[in-house]
């Protein structure tokens, strides 16, 4: 449809030409997100301050113009491309940690500081700041808020949502708001933040963010434990929550995938015969974590493990880690497409999801390896599939179809770290009841009430 | 006003006259909460099902008649008492523990379940439910996700919105919804459940709630640390956190608490000299609960404590904790009234927090004993004062409009536990600004267009 003329001079004059731009490279580059797909937008904006994102967002307002927001780029579900054109805002200027303040244990930052640039400046103070998506060393901090990143350590210390304290952001109407505070219990008026986080770029504009941390760990120890399928697997996990021991992270990775990341690393990762692995890591001070690390090998044992190897050097640590890091991209090399689901299903009901897995695998003819965070019950689902064959491109979309009816059965979740973006808003209705959905929309015109931020996302 | 002879038999009718009542006996039972102030409701409902809510909830929608939820009552800002008469809801029949489920770490309740019965019942089974309101035997699990309760374990363990995944609820207009899943994590829409969370009963009726659960730490140990005053003893929490310690528990009382104590248990709690106390209780596996002891110790010694002392029996340890939940008790019957305000700072501002304590106590010629979770800076400031003596009331009501300003100007909240409700309504202003305000109230009536729900709480 493109922009009225007037229109989008006032728009380029709110951030200045030098930070404007309309041509087809800079369209295409700020298209499209790790899900690379997407409509260009007709305008790319790269404001520098809160006043001029405030001055296009009450323009965009004003004339029913579509404005969506990008922090890295690094989303699965495209929350952060346009769809249906309009104005791209790129948060790239707002890339400053403000303040890390070490008596009150939060840092402010602004939205496109990347998260692992956070983790190192805060861990070199002996401080942390747990959430840690696979993208960490890619992801912007605005991102990781929008969609409310997890990651491996979810299991002990929960995802971003229990660490965003308080927010400035811009509404779609243009207001500037604040919402939450630095004391980290507040329950005056309605927890505004915790309704933005999450909300996938569709109410607010986040300019702002005050995150909670906490001491860092001062010790940690990562042990593999092998065993001879997922079932296995998912009773050593079992067992070890019984045995009263909370692991930062319980990293599950399925027989497929590990054949996948040794393809890829061109080294052995599992002994022969391993149908499933766990890599488990306990950290707090170091009585604790030695008689945890007792624990968790007990654990493993009596679940029947095959083999569990604890990291004695931090270069065998580093080792373990590779191989659950490489995951995603051997898998990318295995195929070529793979189309990422990250279902989230009660932890006990892993075992019925992955008979679900090999049952699609089987009457659907694809290959479909797993692997993710097995302690919260979060599965990465990995379609892999051949885009220009038709026929299995429609065998996974039943999979996927069949994958999340099941997974709403399972009283799981569709969706546990990615959102929904426009990827997975078809499947929106087979999880939130039509009621929900309504007061969903109802709450985001209460926000927008022009429906001009983020549009096309969540439902369709 | 009353409410319209046919819509009141309705409504009578949607729960059995057997439910219903409007003697003057019940209307005032249940027209008061901890504040001890309200208006009575002209029709006392107690619904025994879903259903019947829902009627309720069409009946007050259509016809405009003030509808207030109330649990167990054990508010302190009236959160569950009628302004407005109308109808008045009560949750008592909703009493029954649902599901405890231990392989997924769950438990589904009604909302009347009392929060301590909650624990007791995951104890036995080894699970731990943390948030533990002073309140915890008498408030119910309801009102707690209400108003988002907390309690000493939320410095290490959170406040009650950490452990809800889901709920089941009824809207003002009749609409019974669910929102989130029993999967930990779950990204899918808007976080309704987080938004109810703490909503004062404004938004929703709340009938079912998922709460998640955790391993109950095997070992936990207490103590006590003395210091000459607030000032040292909030550096002993600093340096505690320095080092890297999480307790569970970081306890602060000051020197007029101590005294009420002492005087109400007819004991000494702590030795001469003692101008502030700590109480901290760590916990989890035996080899670190023993180290972080120590750590403790030092880190109190380091800030010059006057005494440190580990309790090394059970009845020691009920003893200490014993100190800490009569002082309530012990101020109440210090005084014609109490009133108690829950403000929280960021941590390392408590100093600042006392100073504006003292400088109110002298300016205002009030006694001001505070008490609360150092550990996250939120404390609980007593006006001590006489109904009856207008001047005293005068002074106590300056003081309070100058404590909540000054925490509004260290960055902290006017409530960090226990909501705004009618009794601080007022002071909203001071902490929200107006377009924050004004998003709120168009929230509210994406929930409630006809504002039937709670009305005359948060804002005026």
């Amino acid at each position: 449809m493109g922009i009225a003329a007037d229109v989008k001079a006032a728009l380029v004059a709110a951030v200045g030409i030098a930070n404007a731009r309309e041509d087809a490279d800079a369209r295409l580059q700020y298209g499209t997100d790790a899900l690379l797909r997407g409509a260009p937008a007709d305008l790319v904006l790269i404001p520098g301050t809160v006043e001029e994102i405030a001055a296009i967002a009450r323009l965009c307002h004003t004339h029913g113009v579509p404005l969506v927001v990008r922090g890295a780029g690094t989303g699965y579900t495209g929350g952060a491309v346009p769809v249906r054109g309009g104005v791209l805002l790129s948060m790239e200027r707002f890339d400053r940690i403000l303040e890390i303040d070490e008596e009150n244990l939060l840092a402010v930052v602004q939205p496109n500081v990347l998260t692992g640039e956070l983790q190192d400046a805060v861990e070199s103070r002996g401080l942390f700041y747990p959430p840690d998506p696979a993208s960490l060393k890619k992801s912007a901090l605005g991102g990781n808020v929008a969609e409310c990143a997890g990651g491996p350590r979810a299991v002990k210390y929960g995802t971003t949502r229990r660490y965003v304290m308080a927010l400035q952001a811009v509404l779609p109407t243009g207001e500037i708001i604040r919402t939450g505070s630095k004391a980290v219990k507040n329950v005056v008026g309605y927890d505004l933040t915790q309704l933005l986080v999450g909300s996938e770029g569709t109410l607010a504009i986040l300019t702002e963010i005050t995150l909670r941390l906490i001491p860092k760990p001062p010790v940690a120890a990562t042990l593999q434990a092998t065993f001879v399928d997922v079932g296995a697997a998912v009773r050593g996990v079992t067992a070890l929550l019984a045995a009263r021991v909370v692991p930062a992270t319980i990293e599950l990775v399925d027989a497929g995938s590990l054949q996948a990341v040794e393809r890829h690393l061109k080294r052995s990762v599992a002994p022969a015969g391993t149908g499933a692995m766990l890599l488990i890591e306990v950290d707090g001070v170091p009585g604790g974590v030695a008689e945890e690390v007792a624990l968790v090998d007990e654990a493993c044992q009596s679940a029947g493990a095959l083999a569990v190897q604890r990291a004695a050097t931090e270069a065998e640590r580093e080792a373990l880690w590779e191989a659950r890091r490489a995951l995603s991209y051997a898998l990318r090399a295995s195929a070529p497409r793979k189309i990422n689901h990250d279902v989230s299903v009660p932890r006990g009901r892993v075992p019925q999801l992955f008979e679900l897995l090999a049952r699609l695998e089987r009457e659907h003819r694809l290959w479909i390896p797993a692997f993710g965070h097995a302690g919260d019950g979060n599965i990465h689902v990995n379609l892999m599939v051949n885009p220009d064959d038709g026929d299995e491109m429609t065998r996974a979309d039943r999979a996927a179809q069949e994958l999340f009816e099941g997974v709403v059965a399972l009283e799981g979740s569709i969706s546990g770290e990615h959102g929904i973006g426009f990827a997975k808003a078809k499947y929106l209705s087979l999880e939130l009841a039509p009621e929900v959905i309504a007061l969903m929309r109802r709450v985001k015109a209460a926000f927008d009430p022009n429906g001009i931020l983020n549009p096309g996302k969540i439902w369709e």
